[in-house]
């Protein structure tokens, strides 16, 4: 199946000799992925670091979420050390040790505190790590450390992934750079969305968090594949102050511009990585962004959106490239909020389809833009202020056969 | 795609010679269906009946939905008129009319008031009933009507069902008859489940709904084939006291044998009725049950029953026979529920797959009982007293190949 790319993300992502000052990467093999590829990447900051995050709401979290989540609400790090291949989840306390051994042996390494350490591990659960491999993994990628093997980081960090996940941008004077794996949630065994994001800018923790959880709700937390949720999800952002001038705080992002220069870009580039994961779903030909406008607040069009977009009728009908109104006005209605069909619209890219509960007739126009590899649906329920926007994929034959015949 | 038939259905559904005392039923033809297939029933009961019904919780009920609601609000019917075809959804004014003129047209045809005929509509939306051929339709019916002809019944009602859905049964000296159509709400331009009951036994209304929604709870409203709801569904329940005795009140269902059996044989009728729903669903090769045990509280149990069963993951597993608990795991601990993973019990069939969050190493035994055309999966979540039991299909190339290539 041909798998078209969003051709702005690519060029980004092949650009080469990217850096984000003050911190070196580096990514290795050590023996965790049967493959025998890059398994194990290290990230680590010349200075300490603010940094933010944001993690899995699973009832099981993976020992690694544990260790990182109390890291972050310290809001200081040095380094991250991830693995692919095996995820460290439901391993009990066995689990829980290496987790922290992971973040010795890199404060070991670097010569930094290992409460500043963070980890990440994704792959198969239920298997305990070889801490043999993974040390030697952490000694080797600590002799490594560049400036420039972002690429190699991205490579390190990829399960079921077809391809690397790199954005980079820069926004009123600093440097972010991120790198993302998983495609949503949507194998249990290799799954798990884990994102990185590294700057030069200074801020406090708090101006972090605020910039993160404004950047992560619509893009990274606006994807569904599957409507599935890892054990191991998790988003990073370290900033370690390089670029100079006064830390930025929480205050700054309701006035200062270079603030909002820095969210923009922040969400701008999580948005990119959320397209990218999307594209990169398992069996995936199509993706559409749904956005809901005129609900009665945030949260209702919110519902209504992601009843749309994990609506395995829609999901299907966008494999087949189908605009297929009934089964948007199904879904819309489904969500449990209150709506009048009379005031609602339906359009597809930005053709009519359905206008004060009526359909247009625009059939085939609207045909024409459910060919497209990005396909924008927008629903109007109405006159109130509540919008949201959901990112989705068609579910295809694809789909199902990784899924069905993929053994653990 | 060979479609293995739960015997014990099939057996029931087959036998000829049904009747309800002191009911009358009819299907005709009157050509709304494209392939001029039985497309018009009729149910109709000598004696004024008590009546219950549940209906659709969607945002844009059908016309036939509002108007059957209010009859059973008033808890007398005299018949039911269904029409399959064209669905009277999103049509307006003209669609309320034509809602209630079926109701006009029977009342005349059987000198009842016409708000107490019920009316439902199923098939395709936004598309206009033809009035005339209706008319003609329920003039044929009302001519045609007969105490044997419930299978014709089952028939006229089906859309995209490949088979009718009867089931009947005999308790405590009265009898109870089901029909119904639709596979969950699989497909909203064609869609809607539909389910009617007749009964002679000797019940006041609130009786009929208190134990109506005992018996839809665990039944027709926890199966789910693909997440979807319907502007259309509704179950009905009519009972005209012809099997005599005192009309049974809702508070003999806390103390009364004859209100227990019927309860019991009513609760038994809805689950083999959505066992049947569901076997017909679209691409469906095998059906589990997933039972929840030990939680906090029904609510919570439902939750994690819920999200197991609409899991896409879990669905493929269950299409591949693959008894990836990794995949239960995941799809309970996502369910927004509290868990522990030390306390998480599974079994399919009866072989334990995990015990206090460990694999038993079972999966060969394990994917014995996956490889059935019913799996049982349980399971216990901790030892509070919440349970639930949700009935889910698996999802199948053919699932897909339906919905993507089906066109309005």
């Amino acid at each position: 199946m041909p798998l078209r790319i969003w051709p702005q993300v690519q060029t980004v992502s092949r650009r080469a000799g990217l850096a984000v000052p003050g911190f070196r990467v580096a990514g290795v093999r050590c023996g965790l992925k049967p493959s025998g590829n890059l398994d194990l990447a290290l990230i680590a900051s010349d200075l300490p670091a603010a940094v933010a995050g944001m993690f899995t709401k699973h009832a099981f979290p993976g020992a690694p979420v544990v260790v990182s989540r109390s890291c972050a609400r310290r809001g200081r790090a040095r380094a991250v050390v991830v693995n692919a291949g095996i995820a460290n989840v439901a391993t009990g306390a066995q689990g829980e040790q290496d987790a922290k051994q992971m973040t010795r042996l890199v404060g070991a390494e670097l010569n930094v505190p290992s409460r500043e350490v963070m980890v990440a591990s994704t792959g198969v659960i239920g298997v305990q790590l070889p801490m043999d491999r993974i040390a030697a993994g952490i000694e080797s990628a600590a002799k490594e450390l560049a400036p420039n093997a972002w690429d190699t980081v991205s490579r390190s960090i990829m399960t079921t992934d077809t391809r690397p996940k790199l954005v980079s941008t820069k926004a009123g004077g600093v440097r972010l750079l991120g790198v993302a794996k998983g495609a949503g949630m949507i194998q249990p065994n290799m799954a798990t969305m884990l994102c990185f994001l590294a700057s030069d800018v200074a801020a406090e923790p708090a101006f972090l968090k605020a910039a993160l959880h404004s950047a992560v709700g619509p893009s990274l937390n606006s994807l569904t594949i599957d409507g599935e949720t890892s054990t191991s999800d998790m988003v990073v952002l370290l900033a370690n102050a390089h670029a100079g001038g006064p830390a930025l705080t929480e205050a700054d992002l309701a006035k200062s511009p270079r603030a909002q220069s820095f969210q923009s870009a922040l969400t701008d580039t999580c948005q990119r990585l959320a397209d990218e994961l999307a594209f990169d779903g398992e069996g995936v030909t199509r993706i559409a962004s749904i956005q809901v406008l005129g609900a009665r607040n945030a949260r209702d069009a919110d519902r209504v959106a992601r009843s749309v977009a994990n609506s395995a009728l829609f999901k299907t009908a966008l494999f087949g490239a189908d605009p297929n109104w009934g089964r948007i006005v199904q879904a819309a209605g489904a969500a449990g909020v209150r709506l009048d069909l009379a005031t609602l619209d339906i359009h597809v890219g930005r053709v009519p389809l359905l206008l004060g509960g009526e359909p247009t007739g625009k059939r085939e126009l609207a045909g024409q833009q459910m060919r497209r590899t990005r396909v924008e649906i927008e629903i109007r329920v109405g006159t109130g202020p509540g919008e949201a926007r959901v990112l989705t994929t068609d579910l295809t034959y694809d789909y199902v056969k990784i899924n069905a015949e993929y053994t653990t």
